[in-house]
């Protein structure tokens, strides 16, 4: 490729300043280390995490950031020890790494690696940042930046996908899908006849609705504060839609009534830890397992002992528990077998400059998923 | 039997307000009603769920009550409908009913029983109680009262155990060894070779220790703050003791410091909510399972989301998690061949009139577990 072992001057979206709307830059990407891999991004998708980090979260410092890491792209050029993967493989980038030789990795308890923070957004991370923009480094977040038309990857956290696949769709699998389906299907492991509840529906929440229904669920109860929510819920499974502005009693109460004492399984995928509390208290209380899947780190959620004594389960799933580089092809190829829906999340098509309005569109609930066209493939 | 039919007068240690030494008295018991069996008392041990309720408790108006729920004893007479009993039987009276005939029954996830509420202790209870002092109801706690000569109870909430076992010790099964050794056993399901922590080192963190050990665990970290506690941990078999107040960082630092990262599996054995959030904290963030087993519903626990979402599992134990008439037979024969230990659990004992020495003792930390003798076998 011409572009090889060169640096590439190219456009991103850049977040100069916490809490300021992102803007339209000329940046330069580093050739690939040896390790490493370019990536040309053909499409991303605006996630709530993305609007998290800019607009709620608590580390103000980390900027220049180039936001996103939901995207999909062609390699452009690898390093010097890359073996897996050549210029033209489609892939999606990863914020979790798999090595496949740590410790983590080498259980099949959890999709944790060992090899470097996961979806480093931090101090190290920035000033090891390989991507500047008018002089400055820019730190791409959670080890991605897909806000950009190229990024660089570890290898340990790039997933080859089939060539057939979309990648204008299949970039939400490098997040929200994977993230809410998993956590459904492997986190919680719902078993087949089962009760559900899913609180929150935006596109984690409806992919954890897909998710229970997959395993085989009998009643999926989806539960948020957005009448418009319910039609979009039944696409992807809902059997029940419930709006807890329409009860008088708290949400817990009315789901103990409909389900005879609680769900089996219960997912926060909001973010809000009083949500968390009452998905955990909606649950059975003799085997109920409550996942949080929605994110926040500013506050702490909580419960009486008792709600777990009497025998309920409280996990956390992060991106779905797959193992990264194995999850997400595997995810692809359900999608092209027509096994799990995809292109019904997305709401809006967007380009990279038009990222705000991807914002606005999330803010304002008018969007599941924004994808952001960055590149032709 | 002499007595069959006829209300019983007896003697019984009665707690007449919250925060107030018991008082031995002359208490009537009523003859059992048709589901129900009458139970003399051979030996009921001092537990701390028992001061909990008379000192730290929050349901202060539920007296006069009489404590005392891990006990064992002979059936003196059965009410008309039973037949799994007849007088002579040893038993264990227990605080979970196990009907076998509703769904929680009939589920191997849980050990609840839809028949009325565990452990009764409340208003409903104490006016249902037949349990009379001075012409004053007196409430049966937990649903047993074993700080008495006889006790009422239903038969879904006696286990029938083997005649050889001596009462005086396999009175703790009732509690104690079975709350500790299945929160490890069965809870958590902690697998062979694997690393533990159990905080707290009273007679449940103890069956806890001999838990993890039974299961095979590699290494069992036994975390107290009363160094007295060490000798007693590694005759059950911790291979470790940590004491929180040698050190001047948190203890799951140190805990980490110690096992790579976190242990596999954690046990709260105090009902403190702080002690609660350390032992999550000191598991491993892949998938590590902390479980919940001390007792106190006067505060929430709580962490940051985190904490779960990279792999964590918070759980509850109530009872082990034994069905409890299969369980406790269960657990009195593996005492009887040797495969657990009871006796070493036993430290002091008293009469039944000496009960408020067995308080004081548990409060400074002195025993393990008294054990009060109230009648001869």
């Amino acid at each position: 490729m011409a572009t090889a072992g060169k640096v590439i001057k190219c456009k991103a979206a850049v977040a100069w300043e916490y809490g300021k709307p992102l803007v339209t830059e000329e940046i330069e990407v580093a050739p690939p280390e040896a390790d490493e891999v370019r990536i040309k991004i053909v499409a991303t998708a605006v996630c709530h995490t993305d609007l998290y980090h800019l607009f709620e979260g608590t580390e103000t410092e980390l900027f220049p950031t180039i936001l996103g890491h939901e995207s999909a792209g062609i390699v452009e050029s690898v390093g010097s020890s890359v073996t897996e993967f050549q210029p033209g493989d489609k892939v999606i980038p990863l914020f979790i790494n798999q090595c496949r030789e740590c410790r983590f990795c080498r259980s099949p308890k959890t999709n944790l690696c060992d090899k470097g923070p996961i979806g480093a957004h931090d101090k190290l991370a920035f000033e090891k940042s390989r991507i500047t923009c008018k002089g400055k480094k820019v730190l791409p977040f959670m080890g991605i930046g897909s806000f950009s038309e190229y990024v660089l990857m570890k290898q340990i956290a790039v997933a080859k996908i089939d060539p057939v696949a979309p990648l204008d769709k299949v970039c939400l699998i490098g997040c929200a899908i994977s993230t809410g389906f998993g956590a459904a299907v492997n986190t919680a492991k719902v078993e087949a006849g089962s009760t559900c509840a899913v609180f929150g529906l935006g596109a984690v929440g409806l992919a954890a609705v897909m998710g229970c229904k997959f395993a085989g669920a009998e009643r999926i109860i989806a539960v948020d504060t957005n009448p418009k929510k319910e039609e979009k819920a039944k696409v992807f499974g809902a059997t029940d839609f419930v709006n807890p502005k329409d009860h008088n009693k708290p949400i817990n109460q009315v789901l103990a009534e409909m389900t005879n004492g609680g769900v089996d399984y219960s997912f926060e995928c909001i973010g809000n830890v009083d949500v968390m509390r009452s998905a955990l208290e909606s649950c059975n209380p003799g085997w109920g397992v409550s996942v949080i899947v929605g994110w926040t780190n500013r506050h702490d959620f909580a419960a009486r002992p008792i709600q777990l004594i009497v025998g309920r389960t409280w996990k956390g799933s992060l991106f779905g528990g797959f193992k990264s580089k194995d999850g997400v092809p595997e995810m692809v190829r359900a999608y092209l077998q027509k096994k799990i829906k995809v292109d019904e999340f997305i709401t809006h098509s967007k380009t990279l400059a038009q990222v705000n309005e991807g914002f606005e569109l999330m803010k304002s609930g008018q969007s599941i998923r924004t994808v952001l066209n960055v590149s032709s493939e």
